[in-house]
């Protein structure tokens, strides 16, 4: 059973995830379509990346992933399908892909050319409906990636558009938020590995979180080591170092927002 | 496979929507269900009738389109199914329908009526779970349209909700913003075809788009036409004319909403 | 055709309902997945409670409802699957299957145990994910419900959460607002059947209903038996008294909110 995902920043409002799905449904009725999230911040390719990377391992083999965050739209970017992991991706060329892509390298890459898997008329505003949906549905319904068009060299895709966290001195990991979520939780660019580095450099010594100027606590195991309404830090479920508020929400009580400087230290 | 769609201002929030698909489940387990919109604002019927007529067309001949905005429902409004361009529409009889069929007529159109095909208990607030659903869940699983009530003469129908476009002045087209989408973007009820017949009246003169009083400039072939952050108009991926702010958000820089009036004339 | 419902209040921003069918999609692809709301307010048990008993009575038998309200997610509450009225419900015990339970007896119910069924490695913070996904898809799959866990006596569920409407004097029934919509008609616990006892108790005088100290007005059949903008309270659609404004927004108008006080009396 052929299972498609979307991930895009068009929000629910109007109609254009429907029709996505209308035009998906003309060519392979009976594909399963999971909506990932439509609520990127319009045209925040970094934000749609994180959550892309978060969400993707979670589906079987041989999912197509509909990736759109677009600000280039009716432009000049390539439109690619990405296989990794066993998986596709059909996204824009424009590092949406890239945080996939943190720790490995596609099996292939193809640039999205043969306009006879397109909607006869393609518009200049909205290649989700014209491009992106017909062309998932046809690799759904078990269309060669290699008949969209030639073949791309990864090395040729658009990149450095993710930030990658780092050390910014020997005994300081600094990231930053790259995505907010209801419940106002900040989950940021700071992976466990870097943790875990820190960790070995101070030794056994107390690190501290800070969030901008402002000192948040150390990394706990969960949210109930700390008291209601505090603020603390903690390895989320996606692998990544979050902001949080024990039964609150940190983006109200910090202010915060996506960028914000996030800094790891020797306490 | 079974196709039904549904278009409401019922929102998300509530447990509406999910109970809908769980009473056509109880009667069509396998029909696939599609969200076009849940957000139209509550009770606009202009707002609903354009978004159904932007969704429709991409879906595959054979769907059934539920679309609900009523403010009648529980008082004496018809219900009707409506069979156009191969596909069927239960809407109520308020003018749902009449921007899908502004280019054409129905082929056939009933009064639905027979309780039979009616959960048992039916509310007076909530004919979306009591009537709607089930009467498309039937029609999905493939009861004849004619069964569930009389014929009805489309010149019966409610109509002249929708408010149409026109030539306020030889060469002046005037409407009015019909829908607001997530990015900004304000979709008018102005079309291709009356934009055409003002490039003929001026013969290749300079046509200018106004909001309001406020001159947004003219007419482009796509947003990149225009530096970041500058108005433009455009014919959008429906067919109709769109008044954008490029990378940026229209309703905001205007201060635009539904029903804010627009010209298109001579510059 | 296995069919799996979701509710919580995770939000649609985030992937992180995407991620939970993802995981069902692994176990059982064909499975239908319905969402019902994942905007229950944040942490609230009574809002979901609410939804989850006006949801449930309209899905077929063998339906697998997943319900998360779970501010405990990680500390050592239970997670039950209770089968009642021939559907089956994976629930924190932490009284959120309460109101569903209001009227009646669980057929059984086991205490979710056995990590054959998670996810190989079990987050602090995202059971949904981790636990109820994949046990709702083996579930689904045609697992028997005593394979997760030991049998649980319904005694020892946790109750007493949900608050009952009830007698605060002879001929007075007192109830809160325990759900909002997005019409902004406001639900109470006050059921159809209080009022039916107060009516006999006050034999035939006029019924008024009191928002906080602001007097509402009688019930009446249905929202046209009313002015526009005029207020009105009405046994709804899910068979609890709710308090609307006709063609208006009853949260606006009395600045209403979820355990808000509500009295019915003679007037």
């Amino acid at each position: 059973m052929a299972l498609i995902t979307l991930l895009t920043d068009f929000g629910t409002r109007d109609e254009y995830v429907g029709v996505m799905k209308g035009v998906i449904a003309g060519i392979i009725p009976d594909a399963r379509i999971v909506d990932i999230s439509h609520y990127i911040e319009p045209q925040n390719i970094v934000h749609g990346a994180f959550i892309l990377a978060a969400a993707y391992p979670y589906f079987p083999a041989g999912t197509i992933h509909v990736a759109i965050v677009d600000p280039g739209v009716g432009g000049k970017r390539r439109i690619l399908v990405v296989e990794y992991d066993r998986q596709r991706f059909v996204v824009p060329d424009n590092g949406l892909i890239e945080q996939v892509l943190a720790d490995g390298l596609p099996l292939s890459v193809v640039s999205v050319e043969d306009a006879r898997y397109f909607l006869t008329h393609v518009s200049h505003t909205f290649h989700g409906r014209d491009i992106f949906a017909p062309v998932a549905a046809h690799l759904a319904a078990g269309l060669p990636m290699t008949d969209l068009g030639p073949a791309v060299d990864h090395r040729g895709m658009v990149s450095g558009v993710v930030p990658r966290c780092g050390f910014s001195t020997p005994r300081c990991v600094e990231g930053k938020v790259v995505a907010v979520d209801r419940f106002g939780n900040l989950m940021t660019n700071i992976d466990a590995d870097s943790i875990d580095r820190l960790a070995q450099r101070i030794a056994g010594q107390t690190m501290v979180v800070i969030l901008g100027e402002r000192p948040i606590g150390p990394i706990v195991a969960s949210y109930d080591r700390v008291a209601r309404q505090t603020p603390l830090a903690v390895i989320g479920s996606r692998g990544l170092l979050e902001i949080s508020v024990n039964c609150g929400n940190a983006r109200q009580v910090f202010n915060a927002r996506i960028n914000d400087r996030v800094r790891v230290r020797r306490a």
